[in-house]
């Protein structure tokens, strides 16, 4: 008999971004994503879609460059994260506790090894909705906000990593996350990888960097309810201004519909829509998508755009001149 | 500290129908559900939306009536199979161990509180799909049918029951399984709840049994992926001359979009999307709905049909006479 | 070979509202139904949806009570205005010139056998979007709002008469509107009708009122683009605390998705989607509708309200003594 | 006062398609695109959407190569054809007389500037669905079929063309066609054309031809309900490995949201929805892009990819060798 699967953390429950423009920043989140302010301190706006049940999941943050300080991962239970603290303690990936943040415990801090901040928590505040943020529903953490393209809750988040591999054993190993997918490359390399904690397909995604440079962000996701809605935040953000790199369409992997788009600062930002698309077994095969396979485009055949492999933040000096 | 909580069952895996018009109800499910047969055994055919990744996720058996033979629930690991089972054991609820089903390797069987059986398994047999079903992207498990309804995958049950409290205990305290909505009555009686083992914001509901009559059925639900797919799915159930009893329409409990008809055999059915709502958080505290808050009717004001509160399956002799 | 059919007036083009509660009629039309002010003169606000190609589609304004002070049908030509006002005059329905109101040219009034007042007109002004409503693509009138409900454009609307048959010859007649579907009751009387000028199917429609009460106003309809955006329209109601009185459905008669509310002046108002269904035939034969097929509901079986029989504005004294 | 537009036509009936693989061209139509036989005669099958309220909207014709036969036009009445038929005698561009076609009564042929065959008539046969195809609600043509892509009625084609200004005065002169959206190239040449007869955005559209060959086709198009169903027909084409071209994504022009494929006789086929975009407005102004805008892409960014500008039925010797 196999050893049991490790299941102490529950999901992804915010990040902290950078960025150069914080005043555009805010008010893409705000006016254009639907999003809601939940607190400020020093130079970070905490902000929440109206369905996070935690106060924020996005802390954005000014700053000199673009990228992401850290994600944050909560365990299931009090227990749960004193195993995952335990098993970080010198492994050389733990950095330390830390007092917590606006509506959130104490963290412990690790690095993964390309070198980005995760925070592994237990105690959070769950969102008190002031009386004009009611909803109608009482099984709903906030009023739905009917102002721009009014993003849900927080998906997922990916990452940029010098090598794929060993981030994945360091998720499967200490963290307990579980791989759906990948790509391996024909001469072995893993190119990118999709890890779940959750039922959802995927919690969080790390894509090789090809600029070779540790530690950068690819982009942030918020979860939208259909593939209409992700259709007109299309429409929105061209209203608006905002840059859409690719999208709307299907990925092959995952078959997440998604749209990509970059907020002031230079982050990419994706909505998204898994359908009623879910992870149930708790015994997931891997799907692993060779070289071949992904030369095919995305699902209904539009080609992978140029941007997507190379543009990530902070932006690197001369991407061109590094290999790929 | 808390003591942890169970994460034991992984989600439901099947159920098996019973229907005294074995021909209507099989045409039914696979030209109007647009299901797959996948297995015939005796007076059986098992049946799949073409996401379950099970080999199938509907037993539909011939029988003299109509209801629920036993639902099926798939534990995490063969560890915490063997963990609910010792808890069951010398509980007064336990039937034993099957040798098994098509697919599906040793089950243990037991009863709840109101009698209905419920298998809890790990081995499993993922659907193999035959050449002319293999889907286009790999990390489908089967082609997209598109014909009838095209439901995606099992979402959840709903049985009936004479002492939904004394349900509740049984399958917090045994299985593991987490309220996340309920109704409480201004007499403190439970008259129905939601439970889930997974993410999804419930895997199986009990609402009470207004006849009295323990061990009965109301309804199982296959998942869309859009509302705008179960709009459509309403069209086709009316061309077909099946019987929609009500919706569609937004459940306010749980906020699920729903639509409700019943099968040949008269067990009802329904098809449903949760949009991109999931219970997240580990931790999450049960909405407690009052009877003044259930008597506003669903979401957008729909008021719940009478016979929503009085057909089950099988049916019962002369439900007026009872109580209620 | 039959006389040409006329096809001289081109679409419903504006519709002036009254309300006894004008700044919370206009709050509701602004933020909730997302709709733009795009003029003011004396007590009325004059509002558009984003694709509403002439200045405005709704006049509000300020009353003692509810109800609809006239409708305007735009012609074709000037000449083809010139023949449909010709055949008015001397008819006893005519009432003669107006000066024309804010974005609108010369106006010949009449009324309907009911007493509705209807105004031809042919000049207009066209909608001059201000650099902050400037759209992104060229073919649109102005920017999508992307708030509240983002009513389209002005669909249709619905008068109560007396008899509906006077007003269906007079529309015939006097107009050359078609009649593409109609209510005929067992003893032959005609008690409701659907009439259009253009592709859509129906421009207007005209119910019964049961109080006998004549001039009295039904709903005025804005369209969207998806049965999905009605199902949304529902969420931000409900959030709004807007009275929602039935729907979403689907309507048997012209298979509309609909969606009913009032507006805080007691008025009705409707969001529809038609789909891509239109009458392209110019020799559509009308859909006769018995009452044994209406008393099946709705088309996937909603029965249709008490209120959407007796509620129409402005209020009647004691609807409860008149005849039905 | 200038003279009044011509209003004679009514919309696009239907268009003869040939196709050199017969069988799998029909295949593709009923199994994938989901649509009816409703008639055989010689080398031709005749097909329909469950909306198109004529026996028949596409005439499918074994034949040595693809393209389009002919297309045809329905007057608004027999006067109206009359007055065509008078205006084009002597033009130049007429042919003559047909006896008409299975379901449609006499047919005046002409040709367009570029040698397409255009057939004009009025008397038509309505499509009688035969009990298997009874629809559950009378108002609609034939039944839904939930099978395949599901299409609802021809929406529009287009077709290729030398000169496209000579086709555009042609079909505004003779036809009284409207002009609603053009591309006008930095040099004056005009470039494309979308052309109505109804409150359709358009009803067929021209493009350049950059190969110079006459009479060729570039797609035709049926209509879909919503931009959900225009998602999953993709999902279906992929299932049946069909080619797509492009999309789906939203026409900057007509914003109309598109998907492209081959059908397997080489004909590109579009499936397409317009939202409740309508132009209502008798006085139209056309829409003129210009080269530098083209140039942005489709509505959100998508660059129309290439064989978009070069594949047209027939297919030509060496389009390469062509100027563009």
């Amino acid at each position: 008999m196999n050893p049991e699967p490790i299941f102490d953390l529950a999901h992804l429950g915010h990040m902290e971004l950078l960025t150069p423009k914080p005043d555009e920043s805010l008010k893409f989140f705000v006016d254009v994503m639907g999003m809601t302010i939940s607190g400020r301190k020093d130079d970070s706006v905490y902000l929440r879609g109206w369905d996070d049940y935690e106060r924020y999941s996005l802390k954005l943050t000014a700053s000199k460059t673009s990228g992401m300080e850290h994600m944050a991962l909560r365990a299931r239970s009090p227990q749960a994260l004193e195993r995952r603290v335990s098993a970080l303690k010198g492994s050389g990936f733990e950095i330390g506790w830390t007092e917590g943040d606006m509506g959130q415990g104490p963290a412990f801090r690790c690095r993964d090894p390309d070198g980005h901040v995760i925070e592994l928590y237990y105690e959070t505040e769950w969102y008190q909705a002031p009386p004009d943020q009611k909803p109608a529903l009482k099984n709903q953490a906030q009023r739905f906000p009917a102002r721009g393209v009014n993003v849900r809750r927080l998906d997922h988040l990916n990452c940029l990593a010098v090598d794929i591999k060993a981030n994945r054993i360091f998720f499967e190993n200490y963290l307990g996350c579980r791989l759906t997918e990948q790509i391996v490359l024909n001469d072995g390399t893993e190119a990118a990888m999709w890890m779940t904690m959750s039922n959802k397909s995927y919690d969080f995604a790390y894509s090789r960097d090809h600029s070779n440079t540790p530690g950068r962000f690819h982009h942030v996701t918020y979860a939208l309810d259909s593939r209409e809605e992700i259709l007109r935040a299309a429409d929105i953000f061209l209203e608006n201004g905002v840059h859409i790199e690719t999208g709307p369409h299907k990925h092959a992997i995952q078959q997440t519909f998604f749209l990509y788009v970059y907020e002031p600062g230079g982050n990419r930002v994706e909505v998204a829509n898994a359908g009623a698309r879910l992870i149930l077994a708790p015994d997931w095969k891997p799907i692993v998508w060779t070289e071949e396979e992904r030369k095919k485009g995305q699902a209904w055949g539009l080609k992978t755009i140029e941007s997507f492999h190379t543009h990530g933040t902070p932006p690197v000096e001369s991407p061109s001149s590094h290999s790929r």
